[in-house]
């Protein structure tokens, strides 16, 4: 394991394959193994900067991710780029046509792609990202993308995950309600116009700065630029960079960078030992100690707040202490 | 308390109201009114069928519902109506419209009719409204429906809250594909198609039917009817209420109903448990552990399943034993 953990760290893609591979299978709860590995990996991360790319379906978020890996490898820079496939088991066709794209980058050993599925379980995202995260960090990329696939709370959900998210958006995408509606108005540190070369981009551009300064935004330092771009000639993209290097300039300097990640680390944490503790409860195939509580409470001899207190105090710690 | 809980079960609508709000108001991790309100109805639960309603907008589930009530009225049942809001914080309009055509039930004592909001936290639904329909139970309503208002998600999860889930369709609500990527053919008990005096219902009876041979269901001895009603004029409403009872019969009889109330009381204990870890790893205002823990992630000092596993074993038990 430590031998491929190295491996892993001299940036060998098939180490670093194999440990998302690890955390993508790992049981509920995270299983030896995983633990292992994220035990491994906890002294060599903090180096990448972890860049969220999210908005609705068909404002190019595939091209623009090739198009900012192509600008990233030409400043000599190394990328690992992570799709996340959210929830619906639906997205198997977006999440192939995007590897096919992707197949400019194949040969670049710079560059690392891998698309994972949160397996449809609730909180899926949550779990796996983030130590798929660690991973494509501790490996020594310089920037990691994280792409979602798809629609919906992921688009918000992503933001928690990145140390900069960009927001895209497209003319003729709806209007301003839409971009209300849909949160991102709150979440994005940058947001790229893309299509620029179409009808209403700069409406579009100007229309976002002026919803902008109305959103209910956290109060900071930083306003988020509203670049245009046209991902698919790589028109504008040296600017997408240029942003996204002062927005990791600012979150450093400001405290901001070490606040967020500790917020992130603070969720996982509390996520793994939910997780942990479920496991714990759950005794696969016979009937466990959960199944006689709640049998308890559809009888009415006990309350589910009793039930509950009775599975903490009997199965919260572990046997051998 | 013990008067309050005396009362709601003497069926006085302000004593079940004053329960209900302390579900939705309560803390996380229920709190100590909470806790006593569960103890007390505890023994009294159980006699209720609860029957959930879901579908997607516009197929009229405000409309079923009250035809629904109205019907069950006539039979010389009491009815009480929970409807649940989901987290989105755009539904306020569809809620007050409810409340209005509610207004039909407001002078029968038979009736009440509640809605509650899932004020948006992950799992909202989960946790609050198990316990509201615990108080609606015990306050002695023959039939409880639970209402969703608005999409998504819900409507797969409320099949998890109920002893009979109803799933309303309409014709020109889009094809069967829109069906299978709702979900709705594995979770319903009983088909309804709403608007029958539309053109294409019967169509979409015979579509539904067929697609529901095909599905993916639990190998279970009830074959969900679907039925045919227009729920604005009462018709076909005395068929569902029939169909309801039915498959109640068949719960029993089958053993599914103990089952699935065995399933549902197990996943509410354990939702309380986690709510309840979480409320003691988290103290208000100040850095808590959990944030000292998560500074030492950040820092690589310590990897995250670690952190877990001390934040388990420091905060898992209570400081008095």
């Amino acid at each position: 394991m430590s031998d491929l953990v190295a491996r892993a760290r001299g940036g060998e893609p098939r180490a670093v394959a194999r440990l998302v591979s690890y955390v993508e299978n790992a049981p509920v709860g995270g299983g030896e193994r995983l633990r292992e590995v994220m035990a491994a990996l906890a002294p060599h991360g903090g180096h990448a900067h972890i860049v969220g790319l999210t908005g609705a379906p068909g404002v190019g978020k595939s091209t623009t991710t090739s198009a900012l890996v192509r600008e990233l490898r030409s400043a000599g820079r190394t990328v690992a780029v992570l799709a996340v496939d959210p929830s619906s088991p639906f997205s198997g066709g977006a999440l192939l046509g995007d590897r096919i794209r992707m197949t400019d980058h194949a040969t670049d050993p710079g560059v690392f792609i891998r698309s994972m599925a949160s397996r449809g379980h609730l909180g899926g995202l949550a779990w796996s990202a983030p130590q798929a995260l660690r991973v494509l960090d501790a490996a020594g990329f310089d920037v990691v993308l994280v792409e979602t696939v798809g629609v919906g709370q992921s688009e918000v959900e992503i933001a928690g995950l990145a140390d900069t998210t960009v927001v895209l958006v497209a003319p003729g995408m709806g209007d301003g309600i839409q971009a209300a509606k849909a949160g991102i108005l709150e979440i994005g540190d940058l947001y790229v116009v893309n299509k620029a070369d179409r009808d209403g981009a700069t409406k579009v551009q100007r229309d976002l700065r002026g919803m902008l300064r109305l959103a209910d935004r956290p109060a900071e330092s930083w306003a988020p630029p509203v670049l245009a771009a046209v991902a698919q000639s790589g028109k504008g993209m040296a600017e997408v960079v240029a942003a996204l290097d002062e927005h990791r300039d600012w979150l450093r300097s400001s405290g901001t960078l070490e606040a967020r990640r500790t917020r992130r680390a603070r969720a996982e944490v509390e996520a793994i030992a939910v997780e942990t503790l479920r496991a714990r409860w759950t005794t696969v195939g016979e009937m466990d100690d959960l199944d006689a509580l709640a049998a308890e409470v559809v009888k009415g001899e006990r309350d589910p707040y009793a039930a509950a207190d009775t599975l903490l105090a009997e199965k919260s710690v572990p046997d051998a202490e």
